[in-house]
């Protein structure tokens, strides 16, 4: 695992590079994406048709072979172990609670001259979740993105994943099931955000995206942000550990690595002022890397990506941090409250020897949808404001109405619009 | 202005073109777009000034060049008549008081095993304000931009703004002054989307782009979401009114007008349930159309999108704006409390007879930047949540920790994360 030291000459130079980690070239990609999107807002249903068998290996003849039967959800749920079962139903009840939380009220202002202002918050039509398929279907990301829709209120949720030789995962479906998802669809990757954000022949257009994806549907995301809302722009998944010499190196190692066996491109970073928690740290890698199933992976991962950066103090660590921006931070030190207030940017902060990220990305209860690569420092967790929009609330008496309409004269005035000052003139002419 | 009736039998085609007013072919423009965004990426000042000098008719030298100096702002300020600096300072004071209201506060939930789950909310450290330039410079809208950034505490603000000629307006420069922007830089189109987003060698990218702009800054604005945040992709504004019998046909003229005169592709609605209205309210635009200064846009914006529905009842009206999803939104009827909570999608409401839309464009407080196109359906007012964003709380006790960790041990052995299984593992074991 690279070392690095704050004191270092050449650190900041080093120190760049790890911050430009989110930047992607996807300029071979942008005009491949172009096409799929195109071809599916021209062609539609005969374009998505033609893109599944092309990309998963089946030959779907309507689009009515790409729907997913309730029938089949139901009974791959009823199947499952009740272990599982329980395990699923716990997490969907605290992701369930933690979201319910965010949920934002309608309010209104009354001023004294009468007029009342607000913003009223209405839940989105139609939500489209994107789900990765496949060997990678992860139970967790189904319900991630389909409980802040619920709560939201969003009347219709409908769901796409990548269905290879048209063998649904038998976790999918169960999760379809429990989420009460009764539209989901086999198609997958930019055909599938297409799909979603332009409608079909039978086949209406969702209002929002989201969830996870490769590079081409996060590029799609990108290139039908407008025409709907989309809730990030995800890639390789982050670790950020800061630690002081109070914290258990064993349980770093075994966070790190959390992370590591995701994804060759996933980055585990620790941040400490002990120099000795390097050291002990980097020997608890060494010994389990080699016993994880995922070993080729987190390997490759931890040696191309992994970093430990020797600090001055706790305070720069933070400073760094906040420079990174890192989807997940452990802190991991004795008094974590004492810097809480200076953590500014970051996906989730999980706080204590008892918060490893793992517990965040099922059961806790916050979303494990996270901005990453830096994007941090502008983009929030996946939650219920995803899935609602607002409108201004603005009502005017008529003696509040006298109060600022002097000034508004004006400012059309000095804009140039006539008939913007018009319309208020006439409301104070006597009648 | 063109007239439709609901019970028609070619309503529902004629109405479906109405709904599809937003779709824009950008397939021209994107690849222009890319290639100046690229260029700014790759050759950074040297590509800006070269953009500048050909868009803007006149020769920067260095990035210094096209900064706006402090010392001119103030100067316009100080120049400005007493009645506008009340004006400007009314809206200023009205806008900050009620974006102060929309400022979401981080919160805490504590758990009966002591987990504590939470959002920390945190300002952005950078924004970038994109405001047109040139003769269709408006106050109003550097206030409507800059202001909820004011408010939700970020750092540095900067603006761009194309100057062409490098003659800047005299409004712009006093109403930098006036939000304290001391950062401006003359810099217009897709040329300063691309500074904001990549930055340059002396200028630092910024976390979130807000503001209005013509088809490149909209291309360019929706080409580098995910590198920064944005607000929304908007296109020409719009009005819907729907009034009952007791509306005042002269109010109702001249709101739709005020909308009219924008843009020749600016859009004016009526939907009402009284056919009569109709009839007094195109007399009153016959008579006050050729009155206005900016008469040919207005009349081209009336002839070509202009639009008139009448409805069976007032339940109609508000169906069919729900589909329309409008930017802004009038309701002149007699009991608009009836209504409200059926009332879905659209930017802002203006309720009753003293709240015309010009009175929401610069007084009234809430923000006059609002979705277009029918992207209400998804995209909210601007406001003070785009210049903040959060991060998920998560700290758990051992108790806390125990409740949760089998399920989450169950759950990542699905999905074949052995390392995630094992982070929680060994936090399990007797110590």
């Amino acid at each position: 695992m690279r070392i690095l030291n704050t004191i270092d000459d050449g650190f900041s130079q080093a120190f760049k590079e790890v911050l430009n980690r989110g930047e992607v070239d996807a300029s071979d990609v942008i005009p491949k994406v172009l096409e799929i999107l195109r071809s599916v807002r021209d062609k539609k249903t005969q374009a998505i048709l033609q893109q599944v068998s092309q990309f998963d290996n089946w030959e779907p003849k309507t689009f009515q072979d790409l729907e997913i039967s309730q029938d089949m959800c139901k009974k791959a749920y009823e199947r499952l172990d009740k272990q599982k079962k329980e395990a699923l139903h716990q997490a969907y009840e605290r992701i369930y609670a933690f979201h319910s939380k965010q949920k934002q009220k309608s309010w209104m202002d009354f001023e004294a001259n009468g007029n009342i202002l607000g913003q009223k918050v209405t839940p989105l039509d139609r939500a489209g979740l994107y789900i990765p398929g496949g060997r990678a279907f992860y139970p967790s990301s189904l319900l991630m993105n389909a409980i802040p829709a619920i709560v939201a209120g969003v009347k219709e949720i409908v769901v796409c994943s990548p269905v290879p030789y048209n063998q649904p995962n038998e976790l999918f479906l169960a999760g379809l099931y429990l989420c009460n998802i009764t539209k989901a669809y086999k198609v997958g990757g930019a055909s599938a955000v297409g799909m979603m954000a332009y409608g079909l022949e039978d086949f209406k257009k969702v209002d929002v995206i989201t969830g996870p994806g490769n590079i081409f549907v996060a590029m799609a995301k990108k290139l039908v942000f407008g025409e709907v809302m989309i809730d990030m722009i995800a890639g390789p998944s982050e670790i950020l550990i800061i630690a002081d010499k109070n914290a258990n190196a064993n349980f770093i190692a075994n966070d790190l690595l959390s992370q590591a066996e995701h994804d060759e491109m996933a980055s585990s970073i620790l941040l400490t002022d002990d120099k000795n928690l390097i050291v002990e740290v980097q020997k608890q890698i060494d010994k389990i890397l080699p016993t994880l199933p995922r070993y080729q992976i987190a390997k490759k991962s931890i040696e191309d990506r992994g970093l430990m950066i020797l600090c001055r103090d706790l305070k720069e660590c933070i400073a760094l941090s906040n420079e990174l921006a890192p989807e997940h931070l452990e802190l991991l030190i004795t008094n974590p409250l004492a810097y809480l207030a200076d953590i500014k940017h970051c996906g989730a902060i999980f706080i204590g020897t008892y918060a490893p990220e793992a517990i965040g990305d099922y059961v806790a209860g916050p979303n494990h949808t996270l901005p990453t690569g830096g994007s941090a420092k502008f983009f929030s967790p996946l939650g219920v404001e995803h899935f609602m929009k607002k409108s201004s609330i603005i009502y005017c008496t008529k003696d509040g109405f006298e109060e600022i309409a002097e000034s508004a004269q004006i400012l059309a005035n000095i804009e140039g619009l006539e008939a913007h000052r018009n319309s208020i003139e006439v409301r104070r002419s006597k009648e």
